[in-house]
């Protein structure tokens, strides 16, 4: 079996200002063709480090993969580097050149002449293209092995590599295929779902079952290593249909979606239209639900009310409430999702009220405290929350659980 | 000056499967004593390939610091790398079995035959205490440097590297201190930095100054290293200068803000409040601004008039203006801002119309086109880009340019 060394460049990466995320991530996609990664190599902006680092991944493993240090300043030396390693010298690629030069002119900006260098290649090395930057990806054989080399940002880097690298990596893999999926839960923690998985989580398993978590969003790994493509993906599905009757509603997406892509799609699939009226969560709903790609077809109206004056004046919230109840309460909540659906004319409303902190909490309303109304159809639902941590965790886990409360609702 | 090198052990890393955060933040804490790390490696669960590795980075070293491979399983093999690298046996040291019998014991769980192993230590190598759990560290001399062994996760490994290992290891510093603190730039790329700034980012200085690119975020690193700490920070504090003498209005904060924070700190010293209308960026921009604690103290209302009609109810936008010159135009976001200053009363508005894309796009007006305004005093200043690349891109990069052309009405 054919394996990889990885290598990531980068004197931020020593000093520990930058984390190295590009390595595990090129790791797990190799690994989804069937190729391990041996050995993953941090060196710091030195030419001899470079290419001493190469040779020595080159000892071991079949393809080196290297990010960063392509950039246009003079502490980007991964091009030296290969030059050295293949013994040949660098050469203006004018083909480049002309794109480099393109790129800068299509954004209408100066071209620095530093950005030259980067229309070099070495002797026999193939050049990547990159549309998003202007450092291009090198690609070299050496003596049957590979070299890859990628620019730093994981924005250039994963789209190179998923274009143009990894299909020609691919051959290499013979025989066995190892295939990743991924599902997605909310609304409970890691370790009730690990307790309800039972099994399911063993270890050395095939298929196996991987658990990380992020901001509240549960991210089950599926893997499954087999002879085929095809085998390995009937493995997952079967794996997932089994991990969706023991988990039910937990799991909101069996694929890799957010909560707010499941919800854009229920709300498109009924034709209902939403508007949002938010509080604390200070425009953060109105963001995640934009953030999908035709957003038009179902979002209308969004306010942010974040004083009340913009709550009496914008959504109608009736100023004798608030001074009854205050601003976060479920009465105000209440009516801003009224007003909220009466202005905008939309089929669903949902409103958050909520003390976001640090400042602002009290015994009877602490910080975290959080009111969500969804307004649909008929029903008015009033929801309350207290949430704990910071005003980051409390606004993103509000609005993600407004918008697990409004999938639960299009079960029923 | 002496430097480090660190291996962080675990075929969980190889896979992609866990991320190597423990290098990072080693890295970090020895650079604050003043010793660089020149290597950073991550290996699988393999006891040559460890050993070999191990006397790789002594080569170079004269600390290597080892992450992980100290647990009870068959695939914990750091004791016997390091053993196989002195060229010593591993023995059983009774001390450190009775306090993992007694860490057991403590905690009324019977203690698994596998745990004995974690009592064996190279000869002649000391053991680091762990009082989190049942794997101690390992420290060793070897030809007057230095081998530490820690267990991987961060819970155990950071303590003990603060309290036992960070003491010994300061000894090796010869007094040196070295800082870093950054700088942060918004509205132009890299390349153009780093040619204005010319000889400031030269390599081998001292201060050092290195640069790094996030979201259209520029950070300067500026890295000092000196006696005394003071005599450090008195180093950065001239080259931040110098830099702004350079850079002018490019740099937007001589501390780590984001560009919401300083345009909310301005604010708020100025007693100015802000109203948002947004069509594209559906919330994002109101979402950053209140990311800010404290926002009440300048934000008022927000509105998200993601549809024509929003526009035209809520902001009062003229619907000829729309048929006219249609959503995304200059007409339309003028009125959006006097909209939004006139129904929310606030000193100042800023209204953002254009096309996030993917779909949407026209040849006059491609994905990527949007309008800002303005409306600051009696002014209303209208700004166009055409800004590249993905929906997430153009959204984020149209905020950051909003929040950037506020900052900058400040400086006037």
């Amino acid at each position: 079996m054919k394996s990889a060394g990885i290598i990531s460049i980068g004197n931020e990466l020593l000093s520990g200002v930058s984390l190295d995320t590009n390595s595990s991530w090129i790791s797990r996609q190799l690994l989804s063709v069937g190729i391990p990664t041996i050995s993953i190599f941090t060196v710091g902006d030195d030419v001899k480090i470079i290419s001493d680092t190469i040779k020595q991944a080159l000892n071991k493993a079949d393809i080196v993969l290297i990010t960063g240090g392509l950039g246009p300043t003079d502490d980007d030396l991964t091009r030296h580097a290969i030059a050295d390693v293949l013994g040949v010298e660098l050469k203006l690629n004018d083909e480049l050149l002309s794109q480099i030069s393109e790129f800068f002119k299509r954004r209408n900006i100066r071209m620095a002449k530093t950005n030259n260098i980067q229309a070099y290649l070495p002797e026999s090395a193939t050049a990547l293209a990159n549309p998003v930057g202007t450092a291009s990806g090198i690609m070299a054989d050496y003596k049957n092995k590979m070299i890859v080399a990628m620019p730093g940002p994981p924005t250039e880097m994963m789209p190179m590599f998923k274009e143009l690298v990894l299909p020609k990596i691919e051959k290499y893999g013979h025989g066995q295929v190892v295939l990743t999926q991924r599902m997605k839960c909310f609304g409970t923690g890691e370790s009730v779902i690990a307790e309800k998985l039972g099994d399911v989580m063993a270890r050395g398993k095939n298929p196996l079952v991987n658990c990380t978590v992020s901001g509240g969003i549960i991210t089950l790994h599926i893997v499954a290593a087999a002879k085929t493509k095809e085998q390995a993906e009937d493995m997952i599905a079967g794996e997932k249909n089994r991990i969706c009757g023991i988990l039910g509603d937990i799991v909101y997406s069996k694929e890799e979606k957010t909560l707010a892509e499941v919800v854009a799609q229920e709300l498109l699939k009924r034709g209902k239209t939403i508007s949002l009226a938010e509080s604390c969560t200070g425009g953060l709903l109105a963001k995640m639900l934009t953030d999908v790609p035709g957003a038009t077809g179902y979002f209308t109206y969004g306010w942010v009310t974040y004083s009340n004056e913009a709550k009496i004046s914008q959504l109608g919230v009736n100023g004798d409430t608030i001074d009854k109840y205050g601003a976060v309460s479920e009465q105000v909540a209440l009516e801003m999702a009224i007003g909220a659906r009466q202005r905008s004319g939309s089929d669903i409303s949902i409103s958050i009220t909520g003390i976001a902190g640090p400042g602002g909490g009290t015994e009877q309303k602490p910080v975290g405290l959080v009111y969500i109304v969804i307004y649909n159809g008929g029903a008015k639902k009033i929801h309350k929350f207290v949430f704990p941590h910071s005003r980051e965790y409390v606004r993103q886990r509000t609005v993600l659980t407004a918008l697990n409360l409004l999938r639960l609702e299009f079960k029923d």
